[in-house]
């Protein structure tokens, strides 16, 4: 063939360009607001983005041997009405230059997107208002910083079935690319409230009709011996401070995690873990 | 009084001193071996330590302040014959200079403590014998890399009253300040076996009428609806690799944990979590 390609079917090849510093730049807070983008790497986390929400696909960026080890990624953006752009493994590795914490680069596996996070902005008002009318599940994280825990349970909330996730205002950013990646691709399953006001937060989930449960070493029923609402919000507090005494007064039920050993205590992830399929388990054996 | 005070009855003032630097090199672990010794931070965990292995101990540093807020550490020190060391909050925080993975420094409230690690070295046979006769549940790390979860899940394990966490060699080092942080002192509870031969580890547990049981997403039988043996190993596998299927296919049990949403899997120590605290609650709930 003798047409000549145009420049957007061309291989980005470098990784000082304009474009990989962009999006390696969307690490930052203050450039994901500027550019109302945020970074999705590797191939489950980005197949999640083209089924759930191709709406607020960006770009979608695929080294060649990605591309051939994941064909339904390019079939997926298609359908969303997107071509995926072509790039050589060195440069896409510099789109993501963060570390772990044990200092190892992040591997994206040849697959990186952005999404744009204003198609994923969901309103509280709009997000009761999807409730399924029956039984439902929410967990809510009241100023929870940790990005790998936010990640995380996220993830765990969809696993175990619940329909939303709320955070509240002074919470970690979920598009910071360690939530996302620690959320495995539920952040684009699962709805997620941002930036909810907890003034008025617990009263809107009480007029959805939504009991507000909190967990409390020093709660006198125990999770596994209480009765559970249909409609429950799970409320989980900083991983340092836990949640604010205003909370625990308005909350329909505390319930205390048995705790069998010599531990005070279980981190947040590891209580929102066991009050999520606690409620999982429940609804399969009513 | 007119006495001389002893050496030792000094305040360490200087964030430079020799012993100062060497409790700060213990966060690598060449120094950690070199020196036989692991850092301890914060009062929960060095209460722990104090609480079930005094024998461990080898020394005690407290502010002022901290000596003040906690006076049951020196209390405890002195039962176990020793006696704390009074030091400047500066110095203090230069024994402990890491970061965590938000860049945050790490703040010990005033309270640092060694322990000898061939004191804490529990040989596996030693513990199996030691194990309960009736129910026991023990958690196998096998080739789990990552600290947080490490320490976390050792300290979920306790929580949990399970009697022994066992990682297989080519897992984390338990003795790496962030294990022993995110552990909270469970690790000074519960019994911790490192190295295992995962060769005859399995053969070892079965010996010693203990089941073993995996999850896996490929399972028929689901953890909810599964009888559990009462002498059980939950075996988690490595965060990238998971279980090799030489133990999937040696495990007596193999359960699929259910996952209501999109989520394809969870992590490990998510999966973990749910796990033993079904253990618990079916050993309350017969």
């Amino acid at each position: 063939m003798s047409f000549p390609e145009r420049p957007d079917d061309q291989t980005i090849t470098s990784p000082r360009s304009d474009r990989v510093r962009r999006i390696a730049s969307l690490s930052g807070r203050s450039a994901r607001r500027r550019h109302g983008l945020l970074r999705v790497e590797g191939p489950q986390a980005v197949r999640s983005l083209l089924q759930h929400r191709p709406d607020a696909l960006g770009e979608l960026f695929l080294t060649q041997e990605a591309a051939a080890a994941h064909p339904e990624l390019a079939a997926l953006a298609a359908q969303a009405g997107h071509r995926p752009r072509r790039i050589e493994p060195e440069a896409l590795r510099a789109m993501v230059r963060e570390q772990d914490a044990e200092g190892a680069l992040q591997n994206p596996q040849g697959v990186v997107a952005t999404a744009r996070t204003a198609a994923l902005d969901l309103p509280l008002a709009a997000a009761l208002a999807g409730l399924p009318a029956g039984p439902s599940s929410i967990l809510v994280l009241h100023e929870l910083r940790d990005p790998g825990n936010a990640g995380t349970l996220i993830r765990t909330a969809d696993a175990a079935g619940a329909d939303l996730v709320i955070l509240t205002a002074g919470s970690v950013d979920v598009h910071a690319p360690k939530v996302v990646r620690a959320s495995v691709g539920s952040l684009f399953h699962l709805g997620v409230v941002t930036g909810a006001d907890p003034a008025t937060l617990y009263r809107d989930l009480a007029a959805a009709g939504v009991s507000i449960a909190a967990t409390s070493g020093y709660a006198a029923s125990d999770l596994f011996g209480t009765a559970l609402p249909p409609r429950i919000a799970w409320v989980m507090g900083n991983e340092a401070h836990g949640l604010p005494d205003a909370v625990l007064e308005i909350a329909d039920l505390a319930v205390r995690i048995p705790l069998a050993g010599n531990a005070e205590s279980l981190n947040v992830a590891t209580a929102a873990t066991v009050c999520l399929f606690e409620s999982l388990r429940r609804r399969g054996d009513p």
